[in-house]
């Protein structure tokens, strides 16, 4: 009937920043949650039935029977590491296929009769999904040196941001915001000083390295650093969902936060926060101090990202307004765009393509 | 702005099993259920005021007072027999006619100010209700002589699904379901035996008999035939919502149960499940017994319908994959787009289509 | 996938009587709403943030930072009178012009970097909204006289109706309802009368002058006019929002209730009721009598013009049959739809439309 209330110009409707990359790797859930029952997660809007097959190796299947389309997430794993359907009781292998039609008498398990699955891979703790199905992929996940490297801690956080991919790694990769939003945690409370922002093209992304900052005077800066002095600091995006922000005080300071973005669907994103530390405190002490600041900053981030996610609704659509300290956010988005298209410049060798000056 | 997220092949977007059959009778209510207060009913996505005229006779007009479209059904009745509007207390007699206007001093009630009306019938304990207003229907509802018939017990309940019309027939008429979602209450307790369905075609219908089925070995089994024995079972289609279930074992037991579905909108059906029995054990003792049982079935098939319509939903349309045990759903779907485009086969004499093994 | 349900002719799908006049004045909320913080209103589908600039200037802009797209009025107002985003605090003066950029060090404040602002006015304790952005007003508000006329009374309520603009101005000037609907408070207690409306095309409106009519039956009469008398009363509507009742009693007695309706969206309406009054029984008397049966009686109309919305919604658009009692209704339908047209008549001498007769 009606159509939805006119809004005010200037505005562009129909503009979001989504991109959807379906030919490429996403963390769907930790090894740890995928025990003895199906577990149903989206990517990319595709609803997934996870489950570990007879060989224990987790499995994604679409999350419908192919039979009258009731939810396999829903039904239970049976011996040997078969998902069954809760409405017949059909069984479906970790390849999709189905392996049981309970009553069924002639007949063998037609080609047609299967699940389409998707290609997984399990590694440093999580299990990844190539979110189309039925395909080989030519690729494979992001490797997570650190988690298993001597000398480092990790602490694991899973955030649901209710934004687009685009908007949780910007705001992961993003400084200005920093000192005002999480003011008192992590910037913000002493002076500003005038920094350079050295941006490069890397592998597959855009970096970030952040000049002449001093130790950020928040909480989250003492604890890494009480006696203070110049940090090395670096954001880097790595396509098409990685959000990285490295540190460095001196040569035994070293802490990395890896946000390994998943699109949910368009306007949720699960985020599987890597945070790992090497620090002249022992990690066994920083944890405890570091987990509950880290997971505040989140949830603020969270808070804001939902603001903007019904703005943008509420709108039909985004209009984003730049300056030059918004240092990464729209190089980013160009490497969504391309990626989308299937051409994602090459750049072996780091290559700068702009410095920048900003207050912090 | 943004459509809904992609979704994984295969699927078939679209194509969902709703058929909307306008000129055919359809239970809206069960006779105590309509007394001195409006009833609003939906049938067919069509909202209905339901109220007892000045003769008591059970009548239904649109739910939307023609003057300001106001709910009719959340007025009064006011003697005699007139449905009153909350807003300004315009009057509706039986057939919608307008009998009062509060304040209007001239003009009389013009043919124009009429709620439209739909053609009722009442019997056997129910209201039935011809979804096209103001017209004649050519048919009457199905009759129900069990419900009356002597040495017969009968109980109703009435479920709400949130399903098609289509899945909650195919559901009530479904075999292989019952040995595992039901497992325990029904079937599926002791060795499956291969039987033969024979399927044939009747009068505005589709039927299957099943040979050589020995009595279901669940609780509902053992109560109907405590020493066992061969039972003899029908499940029976009749257009536009009968499904019916008929056991015989000897000729002194006999079960039917005989759902009237009726299509609220395209995801919601109403169901009222009559079950009429003669046995050898006096129904007065079967009664308590069975109905829980029959309410847990009904129950455990609402749940897992309501989970089909919301991935049918999610996934923007259905895809079923059928086999030869689907016994009947796919000849109701057959007979459903018949009757909607007009084209009901006649079968006068009932026909043979086809014979099916399947263990149960 | 699905339509909606198909719905029972006769009906008028897509039809709704919603105009939208954005070159008009609103009220927005009361002075006394605007304090330190800001405030967010929605006129027209449009949401807005109010605040008080650094001269105190009642301020309105589009709620949606031009940066990353945050409601601005959930920030907070800083000195001297700046609207400051929650994300990265960029602030915004009266005129929606981004004053600060934390964190930027080149460049300055661009045209570009700006939120579009709304013309206000602040008088008679209200604020008004031109829900056009960036543009300078041909006209001013609507005068409110008795507001501050000596010897009168005025008592302000907000009403918040989900209803469209149209249906709740045609309630409050709906004679018929009030014995029906308002039974006992207002009007329907005692005999009915015939009296004459004298129906006027005004300057911007329409208004019916009510002749022969007793002193209302109800509970607000009686405290009105304690010894009844013959009324002068007068419903009146003013465009593009404007509904005013008025009475007279004798030369002593006088009440205006003047709505000032406010479309927040196509079918939400914010009504600010001024009453204003000048009585024999002094106004401090009236007021905490008045005001429980004001409010009781705008209670009921506002429920039954949600209902109103509802079926409106449900069926997909209105249709409505109007009688000659519906004095003023179709009148102001047209009206608003004239002026949407850019062509309202102009009537600068009161004329004689229509008479009407009507029971009361």
């Amino acid at each position: 009937m009606l159509e939805a209330p006119i809004l005010a110009a200037p505005q562009t409707k129909g503009h979001v920043s989504v991109a959807r990359l379906a030919q490429h790797w996403y963390v769907a859930c930790r090894s740890s949650e995928l025990r003895g029952r199906p577990l149903a997660r989206t990517l990319l809007g595709i609803p997934m039935a996870l489950f570990r097959a007879d060989d224990g190796q987790a499995s994604a299947v679409l999350d419908r029977c192919p039979h009258r389309n009731v939810p396999l997430s829903l039904g239970r794993v049976v011996a040997p590491g078969r998902l069954e359907c809760p409405y017949h009781g059909w069984q479906f292998d970790g390849a999709g296929r189905c392996t049981v039609v309970p009553g069924l008498c002639a007949g063998d398990g037609a080609v047609e009769r299967r699940a389409p699955a998707f290609a997984t891979r399990e590694r440093d703790g999580f299990v990844w999904v190539y979110p189309t199905p039925d395909e080989k992929p030519a690729s494979e996940p992001a490797p997570l040196p650190h988690v298993t490297a001597p000398g480092y801690t990790t602490v694991v956080r899973e955030v649901a941001m209710d934004c687009t991919l685009h908007a949780a790694v910007e705001n992961a990769l993003d400084v200005p915001h920093t000192a005002f939003l999480h003011r008192g945690l992590f910037r913000g409370t002493g002076e500003r000083n005038e920094i350079t922002a050295i941006v490069r093209q890397i592998r597959h992304g855009v970096e970030a390295e952040y000049v002449g900052e001093p130790r950020p005077p928040g909480l989250a800066g003492r604890l890494l650093s009480p006696s203070g002095g110049i940090v090395k600091h670096w954001d880097r995006f790595v396509l098409p969902s990685i959000a990285q922000v490295e540190y460095r005080l001196g040569p035994e300071n070293h802490l990395l936060v890896t946000s390994l973005c998943t699109p949910v669907s368009d306007f949720a994103t699960r985020m599987f926060a890597v945070v790992s530390f090497r620090l002249r405190i022992p990690g066994v002490l920083v944890r405890p101090l570091l987990t509950p600041i880290a997971m505040r900053i989140f949830r603020q981030d969270a808070a804001v990202l939902k603001l903007q996610s019904e703005t943008i609704r509420r709108f039909g659509g985004e209009q984003f307004m730049s300056t030059e300290i918004d240092v990464l956010g729209p190089s980013i988005w160009r490497l969504l765009k391309q990626a989308e298209a299937g051409a994602v410049p090459v750049s072996e060798q780091p290559e700068v393509v702009r410095e920048v000056r900003l207050s912090v």
